[in-house]
């Protein structure tokens, strides 16, 4: 099946690649108001499922869903003079409400630490109160003037943590099983896309925050995505907001703070991370639609086949979904399926069904393959988990092959042409992070030689992984 | 275990009541901004589990999800002046944005009708591209003079689903098929509240409408609340925004569409429809929290007793917590989780142990059982379907005490001081209405006699429900 011409390919245009997927795969337009998006249905999906898997990972690390207003008082922003530097001209302000001008302007929520610390104030009295651990799933407001669909709009969705703990070791761990138990094990074992781990240097360190870890993933043009962050906030909301309580001795003390986030940025890097020139590619475990049940043509008995299939198929536990419309050709039904990155296609066509035989088709790998009927739901099974592991082992492969060692800012540059550079953050400094800032280099995250989280990002002997980024 | 004083009582100030529970059981807070609410982190997991089950429901209808944005521009409100004209007092507008005044200012979303309608008309082009049937799950915001948290906040979390049709019938067929499968399937079934369901007249209908279903509900104070709405557009909007279609035949035309919401007042209605002295009263089916096992006191192994018996709960489907906060009293505990509203508590002590056994505890009728620890899960999930059934029945008696046949403008006003009346929308007329408006009593819908929903709003001998509502 010929798809050329279908989408500007990815080595001549990638940016364009991508806008492309998003429109042909009907996953997002652009919102009438400049930077805002249009979530179609497909590309809903693809989120719902996202959310679902960090939900409930969320859950099992003990946070409970809150939710906060949209609208915040403008002076609750002054609070913070380095949290709103970082904010203010970000901002979407409200000024009339009710039809009349407003006392006070509102500002549409850009993040919520500041409402919701001023009712953790209220709600931590005592050392049993804590830890608090909270968590909102929330559309946010950061004016944006270079925006793109999924990742940099002026609207996004998002989930944000915040939570408060009796000391600074506690809120750390907990920071970091976020970081791992939530956000790694779910990019990693869902969405199959690999990730680096590590703090943020001081220069991209999230305003407020005394440590950010975060977790970056190759882009198929080589430029990193950050898919997520968590922070060690410190004191200093608590100071702000009066965060205190009574601890075991009798004694008023500030709490310790976290927090932590992933976006419908993961739209994006999904798609980035996996797509290739016949459109997106969808790991199983995340795919709203796992199999799609094809009627090749409308011929006697095939399109009630193919429902009875699509039936067995979900009572196996898979998502499956019948394409019955054989008004449009197949091949441009298949094509369209492919564009979505549906991972495996089933094809019933007459022939087919007098041999009681379907075909499957594999979005990525694998020749098709001729199986009876009954055998269908049994090999989707199988394959769906074979697929799944090596869409994640052939992109951990790609971009490790993308990942060179430098021993020098021109080395750095270099590497930073194609993938990410790996290069002593005592050699590089931040000096050298400054250097490289001025042609768009940044340090994605310092980490142990070994990959691994470090204890803190003053620990020694770190390294510091380079790229551009989105 | 006394709880007097707890709560004010429900027949001595009802708003107060009402007040108090939110409070004490820990539902929702007034947020900084006139009219805005905190949703706490037990408030939010019975609105999840409303999502989850409409959700579910709203996929079975054939609907999908998308996500448009929270900023409409204004001048796609100027487009339909009756629409606006229900909307322009209420609207909140940001008229700031990235630290500058913008050009054309924005306002924030009160519904979706406008924007969703606008995409509409880009994505339909072909009779095959219909029936279009979108949902979004989203907040909205109305600028609320009189605020009340869950059931008039200046912003709201709901659903509203879109639809366009090629045919009148096949959209009013579709909306009536909201109205029943979906709203009141979980109302009955899941909230245990029992539904009037009508037509509004032609004063109470939605603006632009040309004709909205209605689900009405009674609280315990006798007054209504309506819990969702389901609406039949016809072609105003489609010739507004230009949505139009090739039929079959070849020529353009307009579709047909319809609206259908539910909110975050039906939390609201949850608290004023079941609760009682003693707190909210929780349905099984909706309870995020089926049964506590809550240890009497930190003797020898009854904590891990509770742990053990809440696993045990838990694989058998219930949706089990444990309380092992023994450092507070277990009289205190106990009336906390009945506040809440948690349907069984299965409470275990030293002496319990001992003999092998535990006590369940019903929040709704029912004297408290003493049960063998190996026969606890299958005794608690027998009960909780006793009392999501019980729940039902009771308020579906309790309130068809309440509901009055009236043949006079009098006999209306005096049953609608403690409930609800029912005389011929014929003999009652719009001037009648009208009258009633006058003491804030309103008809709520217009039902067949027998409580079906009629054909239409015009159908004869239909019978107007009356109350005071919220």
């Amino acid at each position: 099946m010929d798809t050329r011409g279908v989408l500007t390919p990815q080595n001549e245009d990638f940016p364009r690649w991508y806008q492309d997927v998003l429109n042909k795969a009907e996953l997002a337009d652009n919102g009438p108001v400049r930077g805002t998006m249009v979530i179609r249905p497909y590309g809903y999906a693809l989120w719902e499922r996202m959310q679902a898997e960090v939900d409930r990972r969320i859950k099992q690390a003990g946070a409970d869903n809150a939710y906060f207003p949209l609208f915040i008082p403008e002076s609750y922003l002054d609070r913070e003079s380095d949290h709103v530097e970082g904010f203010s001209p970000e901002l979407a302000v409200v000024t009339m409400g009710g039809g009349r001008e407003l006392a006070e302007p509102v500002v549409v929520r850009p993040t919520s630490e500041t409402i919701i610390n001023a009712y953790f104030s209220k709600w931590v009295q005592s050392h049993r109160d804590l830890p608090l651990l909270i968590n909102q799933w929330a559309n946010v407001v950061r004016w944006e003037m270079r925006p793109r669909i999924f990742l940099r709009t002026t609207e996004f969705l998002w989930q944000e943590g915040h939570t408060a703990h009796a000391t600074r070791q506690e809120a750390r761990d907990y920071a970091a099983r976020i970081l791992h138990d939530v956000y790694q094990d779910f990019m990693e074992s869902v969405l199959a896309v690999p990730v680096l781990i590590g703090y943020k240097t001081e220069a991209e360190r999230f305003p407020g925050a005394i440590n950010s870890m975060c977790l970056e993933a190759m882009m198929r043009d080589g430029k990193a995505l950050q898919m997520g962050t968590s922070h060690e906030l410190g004191q200093s909301f608590a100071a702000m907001f009066d965060i205190t309580y009574l601890d075991a001795d009798g004694k008023q003390a500030h709490v310790w703070q976290t927090s932590w986030g992933v976006s419908s940025r993961m739209v994006g890097g999904l798609i980035m991370a996996h797509g290739d020139d016949r459109g997106l590619v969808v790991p199983p475990k995340l795919a709203p639609v796992q199999a799609v049940v094809i009627a090749v043509r409308d011929a006697e008995g095939v399109v009630e086949a193919c429902h009875r299939l699509s039936g067995e198929l979900a009572a196996a536990g898979i998502r499956a979904r019948v394409d019955d419309k054989t008004g449009s050709g197949f091949g441009r039904r298949a094509t369209d399926w492919e564009l979505k990155g549906v991972p495996i296609r089933v094809e019933i066509g007459p022939r087919d069904l007098e041999q009681h035989q379907a075909t499957l088709a594999f979005r990525t790998g694998g020749e098709k393959q001729t199986v009876n009927l009954s055998e269908v739901p049994e090999q989707v099974e199988a394959m769906l988990g074979r697929i799944q592991q090596r869409i994640l082992s052939d992109a951990t492969a790609w971009r490790d092959s993308r990942i060179a060692d430098a021993g020098t800012q021109a080395e750095v540059r270099e590497a930073s042409s194609t993938g990410f550079a790996r290069i002593p953050w005592a050699r590089l400094g931040p000096e050298g992070e400054a250097a490289l800032a001025e042609d768009a280099i940044t340090v994605r995250c310092l980490q142990r030689p070994d990959g691994s989280l470090p204890h803190s990002s003053g620990e020694p002997d770190l390294i510091a992984v380079c790229g551009r980024s989105y």
